[in-house]
């Protein structure tokens, strides 16, 4: 059994990763911190896990934490940075569910996140936790650092092109759209369902977080500079994410047989046959991205579309896989849930 | 392992179903029969049973069925009467999710239901299968009534004050509210999304024909008629029922010390502290049912809140309970799921 | 031209006090106050009235104010009874969408509300707004309570039985269910659609504060004590307030005619056809109730069905009809909107 | 005062004109037809219209139609075609709100929607009803062709950039989402709630009708071939299309000062503030297009954000537009309502 502590798990990827812990055969959670909640069963705030987690919040503690194997931090940005070399040195593996570790260049993380980086000697052995890109760096990583949602969706859904040279990497289009548990469980009016229900729009268009990380994640499997728009967009609805690409085709490919390739062997990724549309309720609540690639009207664009569970694929479910790889544990532990439909 | 065929699964009730026999450690699904969607993979029509479920629909036949331990009918009603008292007599048990088997009275079951019944002989000894009730009587049965979800919820939250006989039996009010999912997936104007979202309406107020299927079950725990009137809602959602269900207390209990121990050992029946407000997304996709017990005021009104999933513990999950006990598995077995919240 | 004042616009009262106001032939809106949003356009904060209100928020400003002919107030609870004297002093009328002109007794108030009325003395003059009871009264009051929400709804669906003694007053359940403006528009992480979309509650069962005032109402009318059971409950939608209503009969009455005479000269209650279910999204964005009336299998409980927009009736639609009464306009003036469906 | 006949008025553009007609100032509705619903009043099917409009749905009647000055086709695609010779030749106007006259090449028609033209002599004389572009013609128009929701969204988007031509109008992208009343009123499974509430999906990448229209409209206004990959999704709300649209700079232009000269004398579209992100519901149940433009880092991509209501500005709202140029009533008459927010 791996003993585990999340720090900060009160926001909805704590309750997602929670949720899948619970029922994860290896996993023996053992502390779970929230200064705000500190003292209240973890059951009260999350009723879902009633009969399934006795723990209460609990006070930050390095010595408990010390002792675990491996910490999920669940905190905003700019707080795992701060407690990961403590627990490194203690012989603590992590996982940063937050950005602290996700772009290697401390410089252009400060200029995004809006404060300086607290150890920037530890990002270049921080491993990106996309498995579908680093499982070997993973297996034997110290500290992980959980890719964003819209990441991991643009990212898996743009790969195989990339990879290939198949598109022309200056002028990629990532038109994406998530629902609103991807902004978290703090009070704020703007995501309120009186404001966000029942209507649409794009957000964050002059520049968006996530921009950079798909961009060096792009980058590394590209000889050519990545020139990327990518729009966010706001669901109404509570889970999952929907990637529509955009990119120019160089060359003539068979695009189905080239996604149906990159991904056979990966047991979270369904490339779906061809003409397909995936929903995203078919990946509710899982840890599958599920693409399908479309030639409109056999014209030099390429469309893919790309569906993760933002709270799973996306944060909670991407952080057990990894946990998984990092422990030697099969990669489908504890992540053999059928997505919740309708 | 359970050898298991479904007739007629193309429905939400057929896909719950489906989603938990794939998880479940001894079911063994061998057909799954649709006369409209023969020779069509089942996850072709879901996807999220992509790698989960390997067969296609087929065509009913006789043979394969009464080849298997035991066939669910998640069927109209009105179907499973006709086939079951074959495969009863090839030996195979039958769990049947519709109607045919509720009303022990055939009359009154004609009454309801529009037409006659086909084998009324069947009637005395089909077990209504609500655990809570007929435990003992289920682990036996050849042939389990699996209840309707309205009579789930609304049963389970008016049992304990029935059976103790504090609350006037001839006046209770059940004020029910569903998802759009207990409709079903036939195509119907009248539960389009442009037609049900962002709305909220009473229905069946006249008579719905959960009505004398729960005021049969609370005959059975009382000596004194029941008088219920039961005003079904549909709510702007997929999946859920809140009942709320008043009676005029006749003696000064503790209400909270009486649901406690009605379900002491219930695995799963979830009685709240005293003071909560139940969810129905504490429940979503799981096979529990959530209840909270209220006096307002200190007056002799009681309130009972209660929630299930009326595709899990109000249809699929109630059927697979109610397997585990035919089959003598621990009746928490493949259930074990935690719901998913947000 | 009516000069019009608002104190507090920034929430869902009052942009829907805005959004008719824009339209009203004789409504010249001069001046909204909000301390928070000072100096920016109201169009800024809502983007639907761009082209339609030109004005900015400005600081509360007791001379500008003083300066109109009607000032409605769209404020937290307690802040209407602190600025109300002057204003009537200084010859304005008032109309007040908050609670603290609604109850008459001001220790009750006190109790349900956590503080001191600061101006008891105006309690009896005020006027309760509810013009199907008080149109005469409204037509010349100086200072107007705007009803509540649930109790416009349950009200209008309990008084035609309740004035003529047909039901025992002492058993009444009124079983509400409200979209979530009902809430406002304060941040409040309770109401994020993640936490309220796809899930259905009940809240405040143990008391709220809707329950004195709809008690208050039909005790007006009723000869004896009024016994009430309220149980709100929260619907994943935005707009929209049904209220399922029962009581015990105690003659033998023709109660659509009962409720169609009641209301025949009403332009805002539209008694819908005998067996009729009245949908919230019939009334969407306007200022009408529609009620149906029911006695399920001839029974003795009467179900009444009613339903309104919450903004609209229950709030900003409502305070624009007692406004037509106090200077004299036509009753629909400005409020001949149809219902936007779907 | 106008006549005016619909044909077809059952499904959701015909219950929006309904509403829209319901309170023109001009409009004096005096038959609406359907076959389905004949001798239904219009008020039972559309309880929003209950006082609003007294008609009831006719048999189709030539003789009746011929005695209007306008007929408007609400109905399916090749219906109108079979009846407006016969209209023009009695002498009355149309506008056909379905898809008939909307693509001037008739093979082309043919080939999308998968039926023989019945009238390609009138293509030449119809006028696209994009009042934006084709104003001095609809003016004198006997036969308006009302545009689709997406390309009308979509061309307003595009039509400043392609004019002027500071767009590489090769390589354009439009990803555009629809609210689930756009798929209209019938029973069809694939728009229940329970299969397209809270999911997202992309559809007809292959190939949309809306393709052709789009395009044939941005050939109008550029002297180079148009080449457009569009891809529609569907949202889970009811209301609202919003289109997010991308092309490749090829001159250094004020982007925003563009679009507010372009649409400067425009009622009914707004160009919001420079760095805006306009949401559907800010045009919940008007006419108003709201639109915003965008050159994420100033890089060579421009991203616009264009909304409207499919049902108003996308469907019906314009049409009653087109009545009022056709007629010579101010543009904005019957249309000068306030979006319904929250």
């Amino acid at each position: 059994m791996i003993k585990i502590g999340i720090v900060g798990g009160t926001g909805y990827t704590g309750v997602e990763l929670l949720r899948l812990l619970a029922t994860h055969p290896q996993a023996d959670l053992r502390v779970i911190t929230s200064r705000a909640e500190a003292g209240r069963p973890v059951s009260d705030l999350y009723p879902n896990l009633r009969g399934h987690v006795d723990l209460a919040f609990s006070e930050p503690d390095g010595a408990s934490l010390a002792g675990c194997d491996l910490v999920f931090f669940s905190t905003p940005n700019g707080t795992a940075m701060k407690l990961v070399p403590e627990l490194l040195d203690a012989g603590v593996k992590v996982i940063d569910l937050a950005a602290d570790f996700r772009i290697q260049d401390a410089d252009l993380w400060s200029q995004w996140y809006g404060m300086a980086h607290d150890c920037p000697q530890l990002l270049a052995e921080a491993v990106y936790g996309l498995p579908e890109l680093n499982r070997e760096r993973i297996k034997t990583a110290r500290l992980v650092a959980n890719p964003g949602c819209y990441p991991t969706a643009a990212a898996l859904g743009f790969l195989p092109l990339v990879e290939q040279g198949v598109i022309a990497p200056d002028s990629l289009v990532a038109d994406c759209k998530s629902g609103v548990s991807g902004a978290g469980r703090g009070a704020n009016a703007a995501m309120l369902m009186g404001e966000v229900g029942e209507s649409f729009k794009a957000y964050g268009v002059a520049g968006h977080r996530h921009l950079p990380e798909i961009r060096q994640t792009l980058s590394w499997v590209s000889d050519q500079p990545i020139g990327l728009t990518f729009v966010p967009h706001l669901l109404p609805m509570i889970r999952g994410i929907h990637a529509t690409l955009y990119g120019r085709l160089t060359a003539d490919v068979d695009l189905q047989a080239l996604f149906e390739q990159r991904y056979t062997d990966e047991p979270f990724v369904d490339v779906m046959p061809a003409g397909s549309h995936p929903e995203t309720r078919s990946v509710r609540g899982v840890n599958t991205c599920r693409i399908a690639v479309h030639r409109p009207q056999g014209g030099d664009t390429v469309v893919v579309l790309s569906v993760i569970d933002n709270l799973t694929k996306g944060a909670a479910g991407q952080a057990v896989h990894n946990m998984n790889l990092m422990f030697g544990l099969a990669e489908d532990t504890g992540l053999g849930q059928v997505a919740l439909l309708p």
